[in-house]
């Protein structure tokens, strides 16, 4: 049991390795030991297309793949997708023992994978470092069986809980860790969500820049898709966040005002109202999109925090006070009572630079 | 000098035993060390009136202090008050050595406590540990340096800088971890000063209740000075405030506009402006007061913060958000640039039960 902890703990750390990269897949690592307790083998999936983690594993490992235990993050898949079924290929490789941290989150086909390995005489384990496991794909988890990506809501603030002066001033609140910390999420996320108010005040560029991310080449370096709600279609083609390098969508309501170019995507909400939002989220899961970075003003942010639709809020707070005249993070909520405030949870505190970061999530 | 360091960090956790008693005297351990390295005596000053932490460990020592090396946290006094001359004492047990932590922060007698073992052949050093010492007694080093107390503004906020609900309901934003913690805050304080609208609105008792102070005894339970500024003298005498037990003060403008019962301290402020606080602080140091606490509202709050008077903000943060129509931390400051935002550098953060207890100064 050591051995096997110790081993998927290695299986994990190649996992992350695709952290920047593997979307629409999850990240997976995988570690072939032979009999003597030697590693022979290890890999991971570096990016859809590309060969799963169990693939590049067991082509190092070879011959020595026969008799040995596979330790890999996610149940190996039973489906041929764009590469063939990882279980026929553990199977062929004659592997004697396979280790899971956890099962296909897709419900449809949990289980199937280890089921196959077992009925060819392969002795399965599954649950190994799970909560580790779920914990590198929370997106990915949370489309397959929510149909719904995983969302985070990034803000900045001073101590009293203000985003910008009065005027809009708001460069910088954070110091530059806290923005390269912000470059790095952004960098895990499939997609990048912000409101048309944001990037007619801001003209953000929502972008990855390498800055701050040493283990990315340029080559890696895959952009988000830069989405924006723009319900009242006030957001024309000429701005910089439809111009730079990666793709972009718009989020609008009724018919298209004027042409846009091919180059942006647009899709039309239903809902010209706060669950615009909730069907935006939908859309995105439908488009593969596991981990969402919402990085918008009060009025997006507070819709998504106040009807739980966001996963987390990384809130980085700046050792500064503007006062009270400065903008809020949220937007009035009309509460009148202590019990009614919108409860969360610690996941983490830590400096970043002379900044904090907070990590919560709803209290369930 | 190893030793040194040990036996000062003894004498150290000596002194901290009074943390809640000594003022307006300042927490003091001593520490007698024999020749062989035996500790044979130790002590600290309980409270204004009794003994000094160096005649309390030399009448645990006895004979034994003879030949014997003295630590002591606070350079030992040459001047006669409510006891004898410490450094006196010193000199007639016979001690070889005297090593103090810092010289007495009183400019005026500053070095003549040494000064006068030295001339009585006894070898002195100062400055072992002198950091730690100095963060015993930052109200008395204050008071005696400056004639002002070291103000602590403490506030609790939600996760959005919001202080309580539009309507000013607040009651709990934290839970009882962090109430508790304000109590040992409010408990090693000389004094606790509010406004007039927080004694009006909230009804605030603002003494110390033993609960989470568990090393005290009730008859070492000293009240802390519960101090009001009242310039437009809108409270009277009935309210609990002025009931409970402990001593209360009210600073007020003008003359008194009715008479008030003698139990309740009355004085007038020359300033009917923002002023008016810093005249306070400097009436609270000149009735020896080292340490103020100051749980007030926005208005009182905001005023200490800008003008530097706060030399420590204590922000408890509950994981909730409130909504940007709650009340904010410090009041409108009408600044239009980030570069002119109140900035503070980061002492401590922690978790006190489920909240998130942020120590700053303000940046030199």
């Amino acid at each position: 049991m050591h051995a096997d902890l110790h081993w998927m703990s290695v299986a994990l750390r190649q996992a992350e390795k695709g952290l920047y990269t593997t979307s629409p897949n999850p990240r997976v690592g995988c570690v072939v030991v032979d009999p003597d307790g030697q590693c022979v083998g290890q890999g991971y999936h570096h990016q859809a297309g590309q060969g799963h983690a169990e693939v590049m594993a067991l082509a190092q490992a070879g011959e020595r793949a026969k008799g040995a235990t596979v330790y890999v993050t996610l149940e190996p898949c039973s489906h041929t997708g764009r590469t063939p079924p990882c279980a026929d290929a553990l199977i062929q490789a004659g592997v004697a023992r396979v280790v899971a941290a956890m099962e296909d989150p897709n419900p449809q086909v949990s289980g199937a994978g280890l089921t196959r390995l077992a009925n060819a005489g392969i002795d399965v384990l599954s649950g190994v470092l799970e909560a580790q496991a779920r914990a590198l794909n929370p997106g990915f988890i949370k489309r397959m069986t929510q149909g719904l990506p995983w969302v985070r809501v990034k803000l900045a603030a001073g101590l009293d809980g203000r985003t910008a002066m009065a005027n809009g001033h708001s460069q910088w609140i954070t110091g530059n860790a806290a923005r390269e910390d912000v470059q790095r999420y952004r960098a895990r996320s499939c997609a990048i969500l912000t409101g048309s108010g944001t990037v007619l005040d801001d003209n953000p560029s929502l972008n990855v820049r390498l800055d701050g991310l040493p283990t990315l080449t340029s080559g890696q370096l895959r952009q988000p898709l830069r989405a924006v709600i723009d319900r009242r279609q006030r957001l024309s083609a000429q701005i910089p966040f439809f111009s730079l390098p990666g793709n972009t969508l718009r989020f609008h309501c009724g018919e298209l005002h004027t042409p846009w170019p091919t180059g942006v995507g647009q899709h039309r909400l239903t809902h010209n109202d706060e669950n615009g939002l909730f069907e935006a989220l939908q859309h995105l899961a439908g488009q593969g999109m596991n981990e969402v970075w919402i990085e918008a003003g009060a009025q997006l942010s507070g819709c998504a925090l106040k009807n739980q639709w966001a996963d987390e809020l990384i809130l980085y707070i700046a050792p500064k006070l503007m006062g009270d005249d400065g903008r809020g993070l949220m937007g009035p909520m009309g509460l009148e009572h202590m019990d009614n405030a919108f409860q969360y949870q610690w996941q983490d505190v830590r400096q970043v630079g002379d900044d904090l970061r907070l990590t919560l999530r709803p209290q369930a």
